[in-house]
């Protein structure tokens, strides 16, 4: 009953086998491979649209060296304070980006909303020696709080930020189990509703450590090459990075593995709504659920073998946490804990 | 014919068995593993000593990681002029850094002495603000034009840089083939000589992308773990890579593997001594030669289907250029390589 | 009727004073010249304490160089959301901790309140390399709203800080003000309520350009004087700095600057509050006053010469604005801006 | 006898009087006031040519700010060995350009020639991502040993650097030192001769920290404002350090002043050429005197009281020591010293 993350769980055998394939015979280094420029014409057509892309091997790595690429050091970063890149990356975006500022928008379930948005934007003043100068929007898809934005929500989003001169990025680290759950295209959540840059993720949906930086508009590109070298995330065997890549987006396993993964988060918590004491905290859109129980609960789940973190300390006798499945989370599993929830 | 770089070739059937076996089956995420523990007890006994080990996937994040560690934003890493961080890594270093400088070392086959240290220490006042303070020697073993340091050698070094109150920093990119040249042990040529952390390198000889920041001494670590993380180079299934290090330094393949590829450029060596027009430019003592040829039998290799480096332009009618073997080099393409040399 | 900020009033006579006789005769360049050695002395005698000084030209220079010290690049530095650290330096303390993070506290007046930092604490993992760690409390004295910390709120703020493993520092850019409204001695709000380092101000009330940091304890100076240096901020004739702040300090003339300054923002605010449309925003204990009107009443002011800033856009029909007062206003704008109130 | 530097002297008593006066009455704060104003007019007219100016207050933080506006973080700033920027400042523009690299150029007397640039720059190919890619030129004029490029020598180095996609930067901290050697004009050694970012230097010449950073082409300045504010290096009353400017370009004072340190600098170098054991080590075309004397005599000039500084340790028996004069070293202490190099 392992519900800590997604990278509790392994890989694809597709893509262990896609990497002995790229480890026989020789292959041009760096990002000159067939490999990698295969990746991007898939990519190109998954998105219907000229793209130029990079593969890296972390989140943390994409997200920074995107948002380097689009803000200046004298810049600002507007995001959810949820936001993995506020919470999560230990400072990688104001390193990468030489001192830029993330400014912080509070909203439901991990979500900024327009109005939040504008609020924040007015206490910069264009121009403004003094005041960082709004450079980018950040939206994570799917949220830090397992909810989804719809393609009219990101659009809304885009064009308050673009008339502000401000680019768009999505942090994509579950960008499947967004479009798993929306049943669009994922042309209609980036460019086609404004996203200008999107770090698309395949490590939280069974890559051994792959990620893509993906430009809709190469005039974004500008120094993003030399910026992932100086930061050493130019690999000299990156053919095994893009074998990875190759292989998750080979047909539509990489959607069907999302689905998969919020199908078991349903299934949670849908079992969890019959556990009388038990609330659900946000809408169950992706692969998470956040779910309260009483302290005492929470200890019996615990002692019956379930692994999950906390999210916040206990309040009021009863805590908070989260429960993530995955393509490879056993259902069993999921039913054993709601379950052990119901006793 | 692909003398190009060893990173032309792929990896071990034993790394990409290592990887499938380490998806199998629920883990911990981050360096929290198993197979990561087991690499770090694996370096520990293979230095005879206790070691703080840290898995990363490039040479240039291991260098500069560890240099950032070793070396305050206003000090001096002193190096090589030929060395990959003075030249190949883009001002990795001087970001990761946060603005350190490095201070370039000439000498002959890319070798730093004594003398050329002393010379270039004698520039910077002790704690003249005004200049920025020697904190860091960094050496190349093997060096970038295929030469090793003996355990001697560097002891000398080690000790001048320690008395000036700097670290020593090894850059093991090719680690391997050095030991197999001196038939010394690992910690010979490092923490018994004085070296302090250690770029381990596994990418140069078959890793998919795996490298290992070695410090001899704990105290040295300070917040390397911040560091990593805030670079992106931290990764969530850290175990992939860990599990290439860990089938890497099963037995003694890996020195096996560059013992094979330095046999490999000694043969190539030998052969072209017998060609008149070529002239060796260093000793070959690991897995790269250098070697120029007038431009005409330049070009009938190339036109022969041999793929190299020129190293530098031409000059007087000759081109100096880098051969580089690895594990994986055919010996027909060292043999015919010589035959098309030798016409 | 200038009420914009106190850097549209010169500076004093004395201190003009100053500077020409710090240009007679030779004198040592950078810091090692007597005129530093006599404002080390002045603060030392001034705090009651063993001191270590550093004078800089500006606020940002001294908030900056302070914080990165005491910061480390993976570190959180709290402070209120007010705070020109925060809002008015463009970014300068994330670009100088090379990518550290300010974690913004709401609170009424500007002031952070134990509560308020406990629960922003709460964010954050000791020891957990995903979360910027908790490094600085940065307080500012008297506040961007014209309000000021007691010592004993002082105390409670530093002594959770420490608590925490955190060092506190002060912005005091108004440090005079505050001291004014206090009436207590300047180790009453420094060292004995537990503050680690100050940027004393001396240019909001009446230097050309000085300031200085200010260290109680030397332990914690570690690299300032490099980081002072490679920022530019090391000057060759730091003398005339000195200057400024030999002739600030001689007697009490800054103290009574800073009275008179406050003396004058409360006639503002008294004869305001006879004013009937107009709303007092916040205590008035310094130098400035908050205070809202409606919008004609506004226009009336501006166009009969009254110049200020609005702070916020107008809500409702009435618009917040704040008016600044110095040691150099004339006490008859003050009077004709009351009246001008009242038409 | 105090040749140590120009920064033990202190200023001109107009400098002085103008802060007296810049002091009086209310005034827009930051660059907004009529004296900034006043001075961008006087060095437009100086130069003959548009020109975009901001004065800073230390020479380090000018040259650092310039570079990191002209060089991105994976650029490299190609200058002489010997020069300030690569010496003196702790590192500054590596820390200002966020990570860049200096390129160290030897050549006689601290002067680049068209041979050894070209030579560095081979090293560097363009678009090569593991290369940090040229992109600043700076020189020193006058140099850091006392000598002067002529407008044909800067004209020759900048085409090269303009053909390989450079701009050219210099470092002018004895930019009136050089024009008092060459009588030629301001515009003949800058933008006539190619150089795009001047850091026009007062304070070696009688201010007291006031230097400005000119662009001649308004296409470079870029993000140099905010860049200048995150440095802390924009000061809220920075009518004073214009002020010290307007004053120092009054009239030709500046240039009287450079003409007198440099005929001292000549007299110096007149006696000594009498004195036998005297070597003159560069040619003496600005206010420095670079000299090597027995140790003997070396000593006995310290011990009369003679104050200088040492360049380099001493070698066989010989001492190489700086000599540097200004607008206010007594012409007398010129001649004392002579004389007493002379017994």
């Amino acid at each position: 009953m392992n519900f800590l993350s997604v990278y509790g769980y392994g890989s694809w055998p597709e893509i262990i086998a896609s990497l002995g394939r790229a480890s026989e015979g020789p292959a041009p280094s760096y990002c000159d491979d067939p490999l990698t420029a295969r990746v991007q014409d898939r990519l190109a057509r998954l998105f219907e649209h000229d793209v130029a892309i990079f593969p890296v091997i972390s989140g943390t790595a994409a997200n920074a060296l995107a948002l380097a690429t689009l803000c200046p050091p004298h810049g600002a970063v507007f995001c959810h304070a949820e936001s993995h890149i506020a919470v999560d990356e230990c400072g990688a975006p104001e390193f990468f980006t030489h001192g830029a500022k993330l400014v912080l928008i509070e909203g439901e379930d991990a979500k900024v909303t327009p109005q939040a948005l504008e609020h924040a934007l007015a206490h910069f003043l264009k121009g403004f020696v003094h005041h960082v100068q709004p450079a980018v929007l950040s939206l994570t898809q799917s949220t830090e709080l397992g909810t989804v934005y719809t393609p009219a929500e990101i659009a809304a989003l885009s064009e308050m930020a673009h008339a502000h001169g401000m680019k768009v990025h999505m942090d994509g680290a579950r960008f499947a189990n967004a479009l798993a759950h929306l049943s669009v295209g994922p042309a209609d959540v980036t460019w086609r509703a404004g996203v200008d840059a999107l770090s698309f993720g395949a490590t939280k949906n069974g890559a051994l450590g792959a990620e893509a930086v993906v430009f809709f508009d190469r005039a974004n590109v500008k120094d993003f090459e030399y910026r992932r070298k100086k930061a050493g995330h130019l690999l000299s065997k990156m053919r095994f990075v893009s074998a990875q890549l190759d292989a998750y987006l080979e047909g539509d396993g990489w959607l069907r593995a999302a689905a998969l993964a919020n199908t078991l988060a349903r299934r949670l918590e849908t079992g969890l709504r019959h556990v009388k004491a038990a609330r659900i905290a946000h809408p169950v859109e992706a692969n998470a659920v956040f779910v309260s129980l009483p302290d005492a609960d929470v200890k019996r789940l615990r002692d019956g073998g379930a692994a999950f973190y906390d999210w916040g300390p206990p309040v009021g006798g009863r805590t908070l946490f989260r429960l993530v499945t995955s393509f490879a989370t056993p259902v069993e599993a999921v039913d054993r804990f709601v379950e052990l929830a119901n006793k």
